[in-house]
């Protein structure tokens, strides 16, 4: 294939320089990186640039501040909870949320945003519950709506329990037990917590 | 009355010079005083001492830190929850150890409190999370348990309700809502959580 000089040129430079989303995505892995390796305190803009094979302008263009960017790269970097699960008894739907908000806590990510909120400076800390409670507390208080909702119609559930304080209790109990008892949260607790204060709340009374 | 210079000096010295519980509260009141003041970051064991008139060597024999003595002083300032409340019913109880747990936490020692974890750095934090555990939700929690009881014996309660998920719940509640929704609880946010959470949790069974 003859092409001029011309042509070829901005071809390759096509090819070398990424754009939009791929390149944010890079950046966003690079500033993951950085938290693993030097931390909150050392990560830079320049070397989350560097990390991303890119410049620091990339960088500013899109993240005024390093918390902006950080709390942008473990918002990204959290698993997703899934759609609302469908199991056949809310016991399991429970159970299946409860262990999906558990793993996106102590997934590496999870891992990295407690890092940060324990080594930034408490304003920056707000910054970064909210990620917290945006990445993972508010989806599943959404899905547990479903669930519950779902469990009322089949009569598994009492009518009354669809309100805002059934819905805190279980990202409440998960938040209260690792804080308190610095402890995480193995498939067994959480079946206790399910079983000894779930269900229990949620089931239908006698007369 | 005739006393030679001898006997005169120990007298005069004695009754200037405070011992034991008497002095330790007057420095533990000082550290408070210059929490309020000049916060965790203002205060210095120099300016407890002297606000405590009395000298640093005072401070040093009982407390080896800032920290210590800090921890000590917002532990001895905290409000302490009263025995078991018996109100005939265990709504009215349970709203009663709310209010008494809400209104330690809203304290002047309470905010103090709050505000010296906000301060001071991360490692610092967790000893003082812990007066928190210790001062307010640790006896909460022996009173949930007695109050659960009775209910039990009363025939209110259902007889498994006995169980760490549940005496946690409301703990966990109340830090999580105060954390997230950065709320005071009212007596009406209490009595709210009351009805719509832990009396269908504790109430015995249908068929």
């Amino acid at each position: 294939m003859v092409t001029s000089g011309w042509t070829a040129a901005p071809a390759r430079a096509a090819s070398l320089r990424r754009r939009g989303a791929v390149l944010e995505r890079a950046i966003l892995e690079a500033a993951l990186e950085q938290l693993s390796t030097v931390g909150w305190n050392g990560l830079t803009m320049e070397g989350v640039a560097a990390g991303a094979q890119t410049g620091k302008a990339a960088l500013y263009r899109r993240w005024s501040s390093k918390e902006d960017l950080v709390a942008d790269a473990l918002q990204a970097g959290l698993p997703r909870l899934g759609g609302a699960p469908d199991r056949g008894t809310v016991r399991e739907d429970l159970l299946t949320l409860c262990r999906q908000a558990r793993d996106a806590m102590f997934s590496r990510t999870g891992f990295a945003l407690r890092a940060v909120i324990h080594e930034c400076d408490p304003v920056q800390a707000e910054r970064f519950h909210g990620v917290i409670f945006e990445g993972v507390v508010e989806p599943m208080i959404g899905l547990l709506c479903e669930v519950i909702t779902r469990g009322i119609e089949r009569g598994e559930v009492r009518p009354d329990a669809a309100n805002g304080y059934v819905f805190d209790a279980i990202p409440a109990m998960m938040m209260y037990r690792s804080k308190m008892c610095t402890s995480e949260w193995s498939d067994q607790d959480l079946a206790e917590m399910i079983d000894q204060l779930m269900l229990p709340l949620l089931r239908p009374g006698g007369s």
